[in-house]
């Protein structure tokens, strides 16, 4: 009988252009709101795992796992950073629920945080490109807009998505993140202004894609035993999986699918002893709409090549059939790569306590989160329970 | 009772500037060797944990995961990233044991792996920097050598530690790597030649200091009862520990000890249920000599202070009583940062099957090795025993 892990507390900064703070500043409040929401002490926590791509190249600063334990006043406690690209929080997320499961911790503290801001748009963009498969991609100058432009008109030949499908993403996500406190972009957007915002790389327009963002998010997770001295709410790991595919696009099988979230996702459905329609509530990687449109056919909330159609019929909204982002995902909330994957988390747990206030699914009880890096070289999916 | 975990395989790539191959290239070579020596097959292989500390800075590449995944033909495995410095390899190693510690793998392939020689010797001393503490230390130009200066400078004055003492660590390793044909300098060098090499940092001279490095190094790690297929001579992991202590050099208690250090090393022995005096070799991480004199003392090979002077006594010799370093260490072998900690480790498993040719330590059934990340803000500790 394996230890099953649970999540006692969430915290998140505040996701934007935080010009004000250093990455130092929000990791540490996204793991502070985290210790203070789950009631536990410093003492309590025995280790921190950190998601997070690019420190080195963003901000000058690697090592921070012992960063943050320096910072947090947590003594000598084994502290450390994963990295999957735009998965990193996820992968964080995963290492520590197998560093509890195999008894060498008991609770930890799971921090994901990214500093994208103090760099021009330019070093951004060639820092963000460290996750394609840069020998091949973006040397060429490939970036991801372009990339998951490819995918977008490719899938708009094949399967007829439309622009306004792309927009209707957008709308939908920015729609949910009014009503979340942490999110870049707290407002509505109508379509036509989606529709007719500035083209990047033809289908893909400035309004399909996530920002820049500044942010960090934090997890405490523990043992069930554990758990129970802090909360009588907590929140359970039901299945944790990753998959990886080729790092470039062009190697792929078909670029329509992401076949890491095809086999990632089913892992943990079956893993959880679940099928897609016991899933309340879904947080899926919506770095470019498309992908979001991509993951929902590969997650099975629709036939592959009916994800575009399906936002027609209202099925992926808060009161949907199958909730998707409620948060404001990647494009609303906003998406600082290594705290992504951990805000994933964080948003469903919110959700499965109840706590997710305007934009609560009501009685959610089983949840799950896909984080994707790069085009999709690299997919980890969480399955959460209350 | 919880899973053992064993190695079955090792394999490196030759240290050293490597001008003609890439970071893919070493990686891959390493690779291939653990699986070729461990006889897996990459059927076999459930996932790939990587060692690295800064491919974003010095290749432009993150990501690594999945592109060792796609390189290798690995199919849809999970692979990721694990960063702790200069510790990063050994926390790799350490990721991977508790990995397949819970169960969620059974077999992983473990990487380590840096290039650093692409990039001008500027950029290489700042993306090193990353592993400082860099708004308190690199911003104002305390380098690792400076930093290591504070220290040596200290511990000399404190304990009488001389600057022969310092070039007796450089001689020892040096002479050891002559037998290590993955070495970057296959070579030995006299004692005065040490001691009038260019001073970099007082008292810190060029040959006190490990070189910059390209290299990988391979394991295939896996649970006890899958090692028996595949191999007569499994070593196991009798302990993985790790501490922390304050980034910045200035906040320790004292810049003679590394604290963590002494705490992962102590929890190790405890774990494994050794005293120091079981362990018959030892990797100490000398990234600069006095590192290595710091070390003997905070494992407990020497009483604090006595560091040098052991080396009087030629305890850490090959033949003595406590042999540190057999593949040259860091200083003489390279010291490609990602990759260390795992070469430590492989390093030590050729010693305890008794296939370390020229450098062997006779009858060697217990190691320990010891990975620092920064100037101790980590540390990471593997007792090993066949």
């Amino acid at each position: 009988m394996k230890k099953r892990v649970a999540i006692v507390g969430v915290g998140m900064s505040k996701f934007g252009e935080l010009w004000d703070k250093s990455l130092r500043d929000i990791t540490l409040e996204a793991g502070m709101y985290a210790i203070f929401d789950s009631q536990v002490s410093g003492k309590d926590i025995d280790a921190i795992c950190i998601g997070n791509m690019s420190a080195g190249r963003f901000t000058g600063q690697e090592h921070l796992g012992a960063l943050a334990a320096d910072m947090g006043g947590l003594g000598h406690i084994p502290a450390y950073s994963v990295e999957a690209a735009c998965a990193s929080g996820g992968a964080a997320v995963r290492q520590a629920y197998m560093a509890i499961r195999s008894g060498e911790h008991d609770l930890m503290l799971v921090l994901g945080c990214e500093k994208m801001s103090d760099v021009n748009q330019s070093e951004a963009m060639r820092t963000v490109g460290v996750a394609s498969d840069w020998e091949w991609e973006g040397l060429f100058g490939a970036t991801f807009p372009a990339l998951y432009a490819f995918m977008a008109r490719r899938h708009m030949y094949e399967y007829g998505t439309t622009e306004k499908h792309l927009a209707q993403v957008t709308v939908k996500n920015h729609k949910n993140a009014e009503h979340n406190p942490w999110a870049q972009f707290q407002k509505a957007v109508p379509l036509e202004v989606v529709m007719s915002s500035g083209m990047i790389a033809d289908p893909i327009r400035i309004l399909h894609s996530s920002p820049i963002s500044d942010g960090a998010a934090g997890l405490i997770m523990c043992s069930e035993e554990k758990a129970k001295q802090f909360t009588d709410t907590p929140v359970y790991i039901e299945a944790s999986t990753q998959a990886s595919d080729t790092l470039a696009l062009h190697d792929r099988r078909d670029i329509c699918t992401m076949d890491a979230a095809v086999v990632s996702s089913r892992d943990a459905l079956k893993k959880a002893g679940l099928t897609v329609d016991d899933i309340d509530v879904f947080e899926l990687h919506d770095s470019f709409t498309i992908g979001e449109i991509i993951l929902t056919e590969d997650v099975g909330l629709a036939q592959k090549g009916q994800g575009g159609r399906i936002l027609d019929e209202g099925i992926t909204e808060i009161g949907g059939k199958y909730p998707v982002n409620p948060s404001g995902g990647l494009k609303a909330r906003g998406h600082p790569i290594g705290a992504t994957g951990v805000a994933q988390i964080a948003e469903l747990v919110l959700q499965l306590r109840g706590d997710a206030e305007g934009r609560q699914v009501d009685g959610a009880e089983q949840a799950m989160a896909v984080n994707i890096g790069g085009t999709g070289a690299t997919s980890i999916v969480h399955v959460l329970g209350r």
